[in-house]
């Protein structure tokens, strides 16, 4: 028996999330199909992140055991050769039994936002369209009072965690042109982990201080819950790109 | 009766390219079929360039004449809120009534290719995935030589033209990162205009150079007829960019 970790890249737009879903289409119950077609064994597989539906994946990681024979590139060969065109397998690596992948010492998710007046079809899938004018200092300083480890529950959809701590390494905000000269922000949010729907909160409340409708203390009033909880922005802007050991 | 001048952008993936066709989905089709909509009036559209199966456009020029009492701004948003996601009106202006889209003065094209070996499923619609090394001061070079006038039919799907001749004004190569990191090339090539299949030739040509299987002097030895047809790049990197009147 060996373990083989994977790194996944795909396109969330067509799926119910990463996670196996009873009669639809999820990412990990294609990439199951996948194995059987090419191993002949029911793998099960264990994701490091659960991922929205609708999010991406730069670099998901996901383990599984097999007692094929197959080399870790053959896997990986044959994998693409039988995966949807919206699912990648970027690399394959033989790793010990022990190999957890949730034991992720950091994660790091990007949020794309696409601003400016028009559209793009280019990126409809991949970022979320929001034309208001935004400031980007405003953005970094408010977005400061939340680094560090906090309890998160006051930014996560549900209330009762085990354990509702969290840390925030980093956020780092930038403008880019794309391709296509669009206008985008670039948010890169770097933690140990993360409770759900909690990077698309944050992310709610950071565009409110950006159009000025709040002021740069409002991320570290929700952490205090001396303020309401912000919009949460739509999964498709979403993308996990590293997951870090 | 008024002219409209529509400035279109959308992702070619899903249709059989621009031009109009008999029970096949065409961006075409598809804002005729929207305009009847919005205007209640079969209107006939001409578009600026004949855009391949599988291509793209940044902003393609599309005019049509009416009889509606909207504003070029009330039928840009009209359309965008009938026309499917991968189509959007970037702009929408009267136009004098003899204006014609096909009498541009140039039209930009942009070409990309994704030049790494792992493939993206983020730019699998946009991009030629070509994981060769690449030089990219040889495919400046060779590039040089098809600019200017020339009869351009050794580098076109068919032979029989009434005026095979085009300018070729400029080729820009340079390489660029995307957003998520991906290792791209972009080639942008300016013309008065093109005929059928030429820059899908053109780029063929190039990428041998750039593969160092041919060398600079290829391009000029195709157009001088020394040399034979390259292979032709498939349609999914092609673009419009611009079109200038």
């Amino acid at each position: 028996m060996r373990r083989i970790k994977l790194t996944l890249s795909y396109d969330g737009t067509d799926y119910y999330g990463f996670q196996r879903q009873k009669d639809k289409p999820s990412v990990q119950g294609r990439l199951e199909e996948a194995l059987l077609k090419i191993t002949k064994e029911e793998v099960q597989t264990n994701g490091a992140s659960r991922i929205d539906r609708g999010a991406h994946a730069e670099a998901q990681v996901v383990t599984f055991s097999t007692d094929s024979k197959m080399t870790p590139e053959e896997i990986r060969m044959a994998l693409n050769s039988v995966l949807p065109k919206d699912i990648v397998v970027l690399e394959a690596t033989e790793v010990s039994l022990d190999f957890n992948p949730r034991h992720a010492k950091e994660r790091v998710y990007r949020y794309t936002i696409l601003n400016q007046e028009k559209k793009s079809v280019f990126l409809r899938r991949y970022s979320y369209f929001y034309p208001y004018s935004l400031n980007i200092r405003k953005m970094q300083e408010a977005s400061r009072f939340i680094i560090g480890r906090h309890d998160f529950s006051p930014f996560s959809a549900q209330g009762a965690w085990r354990n509702p701590y969290r840390e925030i390494k980093e956020i780092k905000i930038k403008r880019r042109l794309g391709e296509h000269k669009e206008r985008l922000i670039l948010f890169d949010i770097t933690g140990d982990s993360f409770l759900p729907k909690m990077i698309r909160t944050i992310m709610g409340g950071i565009l409110e201080v950006g159009r000025l409708k709040k002021d740069v203390l409002y991320l570290k009033e929700i952490l205090s819950k001396r303020a309401e909880k912000p919009f949460i922005v739509p999964a498709l802007g979403l993308s996990l790109s590293e997951v870090r050991y």
